[in-house]
């Protein structure tokens, strides 16, 4: 079923704003009785019929409350070094669908291609549209926030309690445990740092070390700097989800 | 360092085909002297380096072999409903990344777009060549192979000792524990069938059941047609690869 979200508290009823109208009426021809689903500004879900559509305009009513919920048990946020091409969007699109809860986006000192304050707001401004339109079709409670950072030092640690760097060099020396040994702890705001296509600089790495960071492998295989995220989140419902 | 694949086994001296001599010597600009990994037809790897380049012909020669294994400890194929767009590149491309062993794309039910004899043959040739490509890069030690099935049912099912679908169906009902068992088991060989776009049919349900597969869900979010495989990989290398 159709899932949209809104920005404020839902009534009873609810008047279907501009581009929700246009989706739910125009582009799935939704007419009166039909139901879709609509999550609040809390994250709460509901059953909505359509009770109207007269002159441009579509009201909605609440039908039931819809419990489940699909989110990861832990808040991770991902901080991936910004890399050439679109792979911004394709980490936003699939990382939603994977459960991420935040994402940032930094200059790294090897990022190739970086965003200056003019780009980020539209960059961010797209992003978020694609983390809404992933979100409405994961059927998540949220949509993952986006942001920008100018650089990694700039990121706001406070709130993490578990910091891993994904990094290469790790891996090539075979470390394998550090994944698991985080995820075997009581977690609850993870932060996991990806590097851009040119990897994390001894700097930086240096940096994040001197944050309590630890270094993990994601496996012996090079993934490219868009693959290795959702080797992560993958791992996150893996080890927490399933049993 | 460059990775290449060889179609035969390694004497001490090796001529560079020409596709491979346009790409060391043209794109990445090697010169005598310089040193890239061979794997052979084998899987096994070694160190070489170039020793003379003339009248468009390189000669490289084995310095080392390279022992190191990056290979999934299971044989992984995921067998894919073919879906629209570019899709089947990607899933190519990342499944690569990832340690798959062979990837089988099969006309679904619910495949809106479907192929046929005469297209089958250029997009598996296409597809090829991004697992080439990929297994260069994420530094493999095989190319995957790549499969064409005319429909689910042609599927050749004898050599896999575990069968598991990924049915969105049995996510919803909120089933958590196949994957867990089936990877707490000694599985030497193992096929995942993952739906097109559009879903797997009840009569395919019902074959693959006849046929032992195990339905699986991949966690509490719907994931995109092309996302779920990965999922599957990522837990798989989590679940063997890490400890």
């Amino acid at each position: 079923m159709q899932r949209y979200f809104a920005k404020e508290t839902i009534n009873m009823e609810y008047n279907l704003p501009k581009e929700m109208y246009k989706h739910a009426v125009k582009v799935m021809r939704m007419t009166e009785g039909d139901k879709f689903e609509l999550v609040d500004d809390q994250g709460r879900v509901f059953l909505m019929e359509i009770i109207s559509i007269k002159n441009n305009e579509a009201v909605a009513q609440k039908t039931e409350e819809i419990t489940k919920n699909v989110e990861l048990p832990i808040n991770v946020t991902i901080a991936c070094g910004i890399s050439k091409g679109d792979k911004a969007e394709f980490i936003v699109q699939k990382a939603t669908e994977m459960g991420v809860k935040k994402i940032i986006f930094f200059n790294g000192d090897y990022s190739v291609a970086k965003w200056d304050d003019k780009r980020q707001k539209k960059k961010i401004e797209r992003l978020t549209k694609v983390a809404q339109s992933a979100s409405e079709q994961s059927h998540r409670n949220i949509i993952p926030e986006i942001i920008y950072s100018s650089k990694l030092s700039n990121i706001d640690l406070e709130e993490y309690d578990t910091r891993v760097v994904a990094y290469e060099e790790s891996a090539k020396k075979g470390e394998k445990s550090t994944l698991y040994q985080v995820l075997n702890n009581n977690v609850r705001d993870l932060i996991a740092i990806f590097g851009p296509e040119g990897g994390i600089s001894p700097s930086e790495i240096e940096m994040l070390e001197q944050n309590d960071f630890k270094l993990a492998g994601l496996g012996p295989r090079i993934m490219r700097a868009e693959t290795a995220p959702l080797y992560l989140l993958a791992s996150i419902s893996f080890a927490k989800e399933l049993s």
